[in-house]
Formats: structure tokens, sequence, C-alpha cells
């Protein structure tokens, strides 16, 4: 996969794609980035990439031609169409199923603006998507590139080993994580649940799948109307619910 | 304010921490950053900060001493008490509210863990807050950690300079944001719309006002149920409501 960033602020991009996974990806040959700084393409004797509104106001608007160059500069020796994400607060908001579904393009490329808004033209002719990574406001898009990089890039095949992969197959069960304890079985008076300790993995299991299922009802009960439940975590979510009342 | 961040990751914060309006608030002495790897308090002869889990199980557990040790030495001189994030998947879902909250405290201590879970006292005896950016898988709380001090920093008093600031007054509407158009006014056959050429301002008002619920009622539906309308958004309502049948 390639994944192309324009930004106004390339070297935002170097400690987090120079670490970890993201780091490793690239390694293992299954992602290449390149940051490019779209102010090259101004175009402009003052390389301005922004101007004042059209009808007034505050703040200031990225041009149009800086971006559509850039994009053009970075598709024109390819054959495929890649897909052009915008980053923005208007945007569709970013999933897991959304980063499965990036996760299987050859080349992504992202536009990250740094507080203007962006000229509507840029919207409407170039872009493929619009992703917010939630109902907060940032700087800039380039923290939500870097977000949506990091959860893609981890699903391509072979990027991940065994010991991180679990992470993901946790939070494929619909469910949010059990509690998890390692050593020292007591810490300053703090102690591991018996349980735990017992050796018995039939009782492990049920205690786990039991404080599962009860996370998710105390903390995200909308997880649980979209899931198919077994006769034991009904009963399960009955006793939750008589010792709410 | 102060923000410490706990990670074995500290380089991944150098290119964003380093950058633009995170870089300029602590030129303005509005914020002062602290990463903290806390292998350095793992306190045993392999520096080990992870473990296998307590009743078996794939992936490995951060263990709670150099947690504990670290969040201690950083609040050692302190007389008030810190909030301690934690940024994991099972947390509240951070928001723009949220962001204001931490604003006005004094001093926030996140910590990030990077694929392993965390021992469950850490959550029951450390934290105060825990907090997931979205419902995505990410390879650790890095990133999240950045989203947060990002949109809580901007809106320490100073920071924002007066152009920058205008996209947040634009948020604060309830409503998502007009189009924005800039020069040229004709882009390769791309035109602006010539209500923001006309010089009318009462027009040019109307319009944006319209566009803006329209964006609204298409992508965020759900933005507009929290809403007093006037009596002329409500007609644009039932305006676009009609053009939808």
């Amino acid at each position: 996969m390639k994944i192309d960033i324009l930004s106004l602020f390339p070297s935002m991009f170097e400690g987090v794609f120079g670490e970890s996974i993201l780091k490793k990806a690239v390694e293992k040959g299954a992602v290449e980035y390149n940051v490019t700084d779209f102010r090259q393409f101004a175009g402009n004797k003052h390389n301005s990439v922004d101007d004042y509104p059209y009808g007034g106001g505050a703040g200031m608007v990225l041009k149009p031609e800086p971006i559509f160059q850039a994009v053009r500069h970075l598709t024109e020796k390819t054959s495929y169409a890649p897909r052009v994400i915008l980053m923005c607060p208007q945007g569709e908001r970013f999933n897991q199923k959304k980063a499965e579904e990036l996760a299987g393009e050859d080349h992504l490329i992202f536009i990250c603006g740094h507080y203007e808004g962006y000229d509507e033209r840029i919207r409407e002719h170039l872009v493929t998507d619009e992703i917010s990574i939630g109902d907060f406001v940032l700087t800039g898009g380039e923290l939500g590139a870097m977000v949506v990089t990091d959860s893609v890039v981890r699903l391509l095949p072979e990027v991940l080993g065994n010991e991180e992969s679990a992470v993901k197959d946790s939070f494929s069960s619909g469910l949010l994580e059990h509690p998890h304890y390692t050593r020292p079985a007591d810490y300053e008076g703090m102690k591991v649940p018996e349980v735990l300790l017992s050796g018995n993995h039939a009782k492990i299991d049920d205690w786990r799948m039991k404080e599962s299922l009860y996370r998710t009802f105390t903390r995200r009960p909308d997880l649980l109307e979209q899931m198919e439940l077994s006769d034991q975590q009904i009963n399960w979510l009955e006793e939750f619910k008589n010792n709410v009342e």
C-alpha cells in the first residue's frame, strides 16, 4: 500500500511514522509513506496556499490550485484511481469497518488542512472520502490522518506479529475486554482475583465472559443491541439489571 | 498547564509537540509537556514492564509497579491532585465537552499502553479518567493522547490567535460549517456560486445559513435534535424534507 499525505507541516509525521508498528510495516515492505508539503504547488510568487473567503468573514480558506496540482502530481504515473481522503469535522465518522475497507486499497492520499477551511471545489471534484475521527476540534487534519493510517496499516497482512494481534481478536468479539491481571499477585495490598490463580480454566473462562459482559453492560450498552447473546449471557444480563434496580 | 505523558515510545511525540499550535503554546508559557518512558521505573533487572496474564491467554499485560511508580514520581512534589488519564478502547468517548472540562485542569497525566492490556489495578486505584477517541483499534494510546492534548491545549487562554479561533466559533453554532470558497472565481471551469460574488451581505448570510443547515440535515441530523431552530430554519428543513421525498 502507498500512503501519501498532503500537509503544510510534514515534520509532524516523523515521530509517529518512525516508530513501532508503522515503522515495522515499512521494513516489512507492506507500506510506503510519503509526506508532501503542498506549498510547493502554490504556483504564485508568494507561495500562498490560502486566501480570504468570497463573501467575507473571518478565517482563511485553502485555495484549490495547490491541492489539485499536488494530487495530480502524485497520481500522474499511476493507472489506478486512489482514494483521496479529506480529514474534516463534517466527514463520515471513522470506525473499524471503515479501517477494514481502506485496508483493501492500493493507494490512499490524505489531505490535511490546518485550521483554515477548504475551498468547496476540493470537496466536490477531487475528494472521494471525507472522514472525521470524532466530535472535537483539532488544530489540523494531521492527527486524524495519523490515526487513520495507524488503524489501517496494522490491518495489512503480515504487519502484526502474533502477540499484537491478540488485541484485535478481543475487540472483534463485539464486547469490551474483560479485566487483565499480571504479577505480582499482591501489589501493596491490591490483590488479583482468586479465580485467576485457581488453575481452573472453565471457571476462568466463565469469569472472563461475565466480566466482559458486565463491562459492556455498564459502559457501552449500545454494543449489546447489535449482538446475538447466548442463554448464559442473557441470564447474566438479567442479574446485572436486577442489581442495578 | 502541565502535561505529562507516560509512554514506551517517547520519540513518537516529537513531531507533533514540536510544531504549530502545540509548539506555540509552549513558547507563550501556556503549557509544558514532559514525556516519560516508564520503563525506567520497571524496578527489575530485565527492565520488563509487561508479563503474562494470570489465568492464561494470548497477549501481554502491563505490570502495575512501573506505572504506579512513574505517576508517584511525577506527583511527589505537587500539592494538587492531577487528572490521571488512561487511553483505552473501553473508555468514555472523547468529545468537545470533555476537552473543555480538561482545559480547566492544572495537570494532566496520560498513560499510554502499546497493544498490551493494562493490569486492572491501574484502572481501579490510579486512574481518574478512561478515555477512548473512537470505535477503532490503534497500535497504542499515544495517538489518542496527542489528539486529546491538541484539542485541550488550543482551548487554553491566549493560545489561539484570532485567525485560528474562527474555526472554533463556527463549530460552536451547533451546525456543520457552510461551504467556503476563495480565489480564483473560476478554476478550470469550476465556479464559485454567484451569490458570494454579489456583495449583497444579507443574501450571503442567508445562503450560508441555509447551506450550513442543509449540510447538517444530510450528514448529521442528530445535531439538529439538540438545537432550538428559528422559524426560517424550520421552513428550510421542511423544504429539504420535501425534496428528498
